[in-house]
């Protein structure tokens, strides 16, 4: 039978500022999922490619197969036979919203196949449901602009309260992603748990006037904004040459520089694209120098997510 | 010598969830400062009314003195005579911005005196510098808004980058302030020093929401984000009868319902001029029935600041 095949964006998660309730979509990289109804009741995986054995085909183990699970389940059609084919085309475990992105291309699939007239919005529990395999939690941050685009605020994740931004024409992210493992859920726990009042006062301040700077196109305004004094010195030590990337990135013109997620990949937000390359190389090349190999991935901030393809 | 009389308004610090960042301007009440050329170098208080005798008349020791001082030094003036009669018409230490009022009103109309032809932006340092005398550091979060009106955001106390919000239409505050003494500085002392960061994630999100309400005028949205996690349940115990107030605001049909500033004031933000009067007439019944004495501001968002009168 014929199948629909879907693309969601990676995405940039907290954006420095913005921890466990701001996420960017970006053009690309993303991963492709192309659903297919069967005879056979439930959800089957029936291909992965780009992820280098790592992913279970168990759809119960496996992110884009709980999305397609739950959302069956929602809609009363348990006994539905669907296939999934995922298709990787960015990395695992680099904070670039990999998870989200198979979750967020999966439900859509399946919503697409089955017809259901469903809007993206209203997919957004179950791709969090998929995401939640692998954060532990429900986070928005990443699922929302993967599934839905642009740069979004998670207001409440239990009520599913998302907030699309306005985003200015122009800005480019440089996501440099070094080849590096860090996991999401160790990182997470080796948080402080507690904020001190000042920095939590000033981090307000900054995610305030980040947002503020998008409304208004105030360039400027979002790069002094975009500065994170709480996560980003909590987890920089375990990315080593961190400071020498956000320094060149800088340098190169940045608005802001931070790390994507959890890690370890690093996003450098620009105000255009020539920026972006620039900050990108510049990036790379301190990875080089620490013999470590680094991919760049260049693009505008995604509009739309995921989208039949 | 013939002065100018300038007003400036009172104003709600913290509007809850922007605590130390965002205040936003009444329309009434506020201060009146008249300010004199005089023959006699320096800064003279030549009166004070509404204060109760509570202001000192030593020009190094009140706010608007202060404010008029650092300006004249400012601009080299230092061998100006310059005479100030403040008029306060708005409760001392009641947390709806009475020193930065009187700040605010005093530098502006000093420097429309001498004709300087400096914006009030470029007077807000000067403004900031006499309510420091009060609160014992910068904060802008009721000068900026009682200088400049609106719903301000201060990202940086230090360079004032401070940032004017939109502000829907029809947006009314009932302001309820009960006979009680509190005191900014010993209130500040009692703040715990540490957020749990899960407390953290949350105000920032609600302060998200609400500056994305803000913008685009959704006004539900401002009503679910004006919750604060962090600075209210350190303060509510201070103002008996507060969560019942605040009961009365939201049941009255109140967006949200926090402690102005330090309070003891109480400000319900209201979808419109009825509500608010109804919130603020149930408000104040319910600390008539406690047996404290208490009055109502009904005002909307003041979006001039401080005016030539």
């Amino acid at each position: 039978m014929s199948g629909i095949k879907v693309f969601a964006p990676a995405s940039v998660g907290n954006i420095g500022i913005g921890f466990d309730i701001m996420g960017a979509a970006l053009e690309r990289p993303g991963d492709e999922i192309i659903a297919s109804k069967s005879d056979t009741p439930g959800v089957r995986i029936t291909k992965i490619t780009g992820a280098g054995g790592k992913l279970p085909y168990d759809a119960e183990q496996n992110t884009a197969g709980v999305a397609a699970l739950r959302f069956l389940e929602h809609i009363g059609a348990e006994k539905q036979g669907i296939e999934l084919e995922i298709h990787k085309k960015m990395p695992l475990g680099s904070g670039m919203g990999s998870s989200a992105a198979s979750a967020a291309a999966a439900v859509y699939a399946v919503s697409e196949v089955l017809r259901t007239g469903m809007s993206k919005r209203e997919l957004l529990p179950f791709a969090a449901a998929g995401e939640r395999l692998v954060s532990g939690g429900i986070q928005l941050d990443n699922v929302a602009p993967s599934l839905l685009g642009g740069i979004m605020i998670a207001r409440d994740n239990e009520t599913f309260d998302v907030h699309r931004l306005h985003v200015p024409k122009g800005l480019f992210m440089a996501v440099v992603r070094p080849h590096l493992e860090l996991l999401t859920r160790e990182m997470r726990s080796r948080l402080s748990r507690e904020v001190p009042l000042s920095s939590h006062i000033q981090q307000n301040a900054n995610l305030a006037g980040f947002i503020i700077g998008l409304y208004n196109a105030d360039i400027p305004l979002i790069g002094r904004s975009l500065n994170d004094v709480i996560i980003e010195p909590q987890r920089a030590a375990f990315i080593p040459g961190f400071y020498d990337v956000k320094s060149a990135a800088l340098d190169a013109g940045a608005l802001g520089c931070s790390i994507s997620g959890t890690g370890p990949a690093i996003f450098a937000l620009c105000p255009n694209s020539l920026v972006a390359e620039n900050a990108g190389i510049s990036m790379k090349k301190v990875f080089e120098n620490l013999k470590i190999e680094a991919d760049i991935y260049l693009s505008g901030i995604n509009q739309e997510g995921a989208v039949i393809c």
